[in-house]
């Protein structure tokens, strides 16, 4: 449960707001940053696809001076505080429950300046820029925070969940390129720890902001971070290639790897269901392969260059293609090359299409990508013997063993979706993730309140006690973060 | 001091080693792996660079058991414990004090496979597993890894190092290529933490292999690890630039990652001492600038494809000289091209060369990349008023912002090197880099016993303190690790 060891001795009432709250709060940001009114809380109160709660308040502080007020209130008042970065999670991390006791602090208003550092190739910024902002700030300067994800989520809250997206295999993820931290800690209750750095090289102890990366916002709220940037692509190739069968997508993941292992930049299954789903949702999208009919299975590759055709004196576009002919009919059936934009926009897509098709039971996960297919088949199996009502719109990362493997309960189903079953879904599907495959419960999203007993399942008791010992050392009362990472009490 | 916590009322009397030490480790590991003449032991006592102890003995084991029985027995018999890895070292971190009261355990023998994972482009190995054997390995599948350095280190203590090299601006440093680790840990004393993985996305929690990274051993011994490796390059095309004075650095490395981002994988910069340094040490080596004289400052540059000439069409060498030939006269004054092994043998033997000019003197630097120049400007205006009898022979990646700003005590100088004198020349340069220019003191080679107390300088209070308390969560009894990274006490 979110921060139960709160002292909630101090609450007004057992099951009340404290009576000091309210005025605390406008005494500390302002009357126009503390909402009250259930119009003005909603919109902070409901996750991206997951979860709904109620907030007592929503404060929106502008200074790591102000959270570490907010914060010290809180804790005075035994009133557990939630941190919210631009609210697309999917964890539930930052949605409150429903007992409207808690405060979600949001922390739109940390915008400040983007401090674009062209000679270091860093940017540093407030955690409340959005990725969008972040990346239109850096074009004028022909660079760019390389993270591509369906949504537009928060620096801080990239950095607490440390989103991965689809270009991975290229730059990383958010832990790759994150070089310098500022967050305000549990404990001390609203101390400042500074780890601004722009440094790359830089050995001098614990690289202690690995531990605010990823952990949903345990233990302290990120308010700054100094990010490594790339320069932005001067070429790009892209193709949508259907394989010869499953067997040639690794092999074809490997010879692309060794001859253009410098260019690239996305490798992403997609199953024919998904695409079905965006031909339905989007009457504007016609069958890329027309007239041909929807492959079982396809792959979009995207390769880029930061050098332009001149200086290289090589098309990428060119060479994509010459090196999709050289394997012909041994591991490439088919091509589309160069639909660009239109082929990502269908990508893109395929999250919300697949909605509209039933009830989505979403899993993200990860196996080794040596694993991809045989996984793929036994969970298909597993879902035909079990589970055949369900269906399967599965797509994903697959150069770095992510897959979206989502699964729809369908609007036409005779029986209806029941909590019970979806569950005992989740655990067929992730065990065999886990334990049968070594792979994650969690590739990309995190752990939150939504996930969190998988956590406890599948995660060594070693290393839960491991986790725990280190979490109480930064946070002994628990007092931020819904996840407790240590055994379960 | 190291392992000043270790409760030494168990030895079998004050200055002696526990009487039943030797006959236990014997038992542990054998007879042939316990060391305890001095002739024996010596390799082990001597620090690459810096730093002679005594061991009470040495001790190979050759499992995560037996290295967990070695910690019980000693935390029994209240001996303090070093672990080493192939004893490459340069703060001392795995050399033994005076006191004759310590005992080395090398993991040397942590040998096991090489396990190279293809389809995953992953490597698993023993802690004890050189970086040369490792790459010789991988060479047989076209793969590298390719953190560059002038030492073959053990992988465990590339880890607890968290060494940089030569070819950061591409490849990342080793945090940034490790996947998976086993961690023998100090408490509970010997349990094995199994964080073994090779996926590349897995957002389920704390990513607690991070604490053992770049801290030197401390709270655990490294047994194994998954390693993320890379395709070999097909083409390298280098280059020894002069620019056409030190303004010309930074936009030049600038204008290449502009066009070359994809390939640029070192930018050294050298000055002419480190030259004339080589030349006066490796009579085989001659001037590559004959005849003209050796230039100020020079730049060392390598690009490397992933891609062969006929997939890309199009060959690198060729690309890099029409680029530099576009900047003549604006930034490159004149270059070498194409000197390949030569230019990178004249720049691995520099740091030998040095020494023998005299008492080396090195620092391992970092500051903003924006900022090498003016620092360098400021730390030779010091040297002048301060120092005027030294001599500086610096290098280092350029790109990013790394510098061995090494400073010779010349052999013919008259006046003799003394403790003190030297003192206050590192005070004096890490006062410059760390408090002028937001560096770091060392930006490869991590904190040991002989660094140590500049950690204590220049870290700040809260920063300590954070730190001392994650180490003390994870080793309240200091048992594992030279350097404790809390406040002074």
């Amino acid at each position: 449960m979110p921060n139960d060891t709160i002292d909630t001795s101090a609450l007004g009432a057992p099951g009340r707001l404290h009576p000091e709250l309210a005025t605390e709060l406008v005494r500390i940001v302002g009357q126009e940053h503390v909402f009250a009114e259930a119009a003005d809380k909603l919109r902070y109160e409901i996750g991206a696809r997951y979860g709904e709660g109620k907030a007592g308040f929503v404060v929106r502080p502008s200074s790591a001076a102000e959270i570490g007020e907010v914060l010290a209130l809180c804790l005075r008042t035994g009133t557990p505080l939630i941190a919210q970065g631009a609210n697309t999670g999917l964890v539930a991390a930052s949605t409150p429950n429903e007992t409207g006791l808690q405060v979600v602090m949001s922390l739109e208003r940390l915008r400040g300046d983007v401090i674009v550092d062209r000679a270091n190739r860093t940017a540093t910024v407030g955690a409340g820029v959005t990725l969008q902002d972040l990346n239109e700030k850096l074009a004028a300067d022909n660079l760019c925070f390389p993270i591509d994800l369906g949504a537009n989520p928060s620096v801080g809250g990239m950095i607490a969940t440390n989103t991965g997206g689809s270009r991975l295999v290229r730059y990383g993820d958010v832990r790759h390129n994150l070089l310098g931290l500022e967050v305000v800690l549990a404990d001390p209750p609203g101390q400042v720890l500074d780890l601004m750095t722009g440094l790359r090289k830089n050995n001098t102890g614990y690289d202690l902001k690995q531990l605010f990366v990823g952990t949903g916002g345990a233990g302290g709220i990120i308010t700054r971070a100094v990010l490594q940037v790339h320069p932005l692509p001067r070429q790009t190739a892209t193709a949508l290639i259907v394989p010869t069968g499953q067997d040639a997508i690794l092999d074809l993941l490997i010879a692309l790897e060794g001859e253009f292992g410098d260019f690239l930049t996305a490798y992403e299954g997609i199953s024919k269901t998904c695409i079905e789903a965006v031909l339905d949702h989007m009457p504007s999208v016609s069958n890329p392969f027309a007239p041909e009919p929807i492959p079982d299975y396809m792959l979009l590759v995207e390769l880029s260059a930061t050098a332009s055709r001149e200086t290289l004196g090589m098309d990428l576009q060119e060479a994509l293609n010459g090196f999709l002919e050289q394997h012909f009919d041994v591991l490439v059936a088919n091509a589309l090359l160069d639909g660009g934009p239109d082929l990502w926009k269908i990508r893109h897509s395929i999250s919300e299409s697949i909605r509209h098709q039933g009830k989505l039971i979403a899993f993200d996960i990860a196996v080794p990508r040596s694993a991809m297919v045989a996984f793929r088949a036994e969970a298909i199996a597993m879902m035909d013997a079990r589970f055949p009502f369900l269906r399967l719109y599965d797509f994903g990362h697959w150069a770095d063993g992510g897959c979206h493997f989502n699964i729809v309960w369908p609007k036409e189903a005779e029986q209806k979706p029941d909590d019970a079953t979806i569950e005992s879904l989740r655990i067929a599907i992730y065990d065999l993730v886990v334990r049968s495959y070594g792979g994650s419960f969690s590739a990309e999203h995190g752990v939150g309140p939504y996930n969190e007993r998988f956590y406890h399942r599948y995660t060594a008791d070693t290393v839960q006690e491991f986790a725990g010992r280190v979490q109480s050392a930064i946070d002994p009362k628990h007092v931020l973060g819904q996840v407790w990472f240590g055994p379960e009490r």
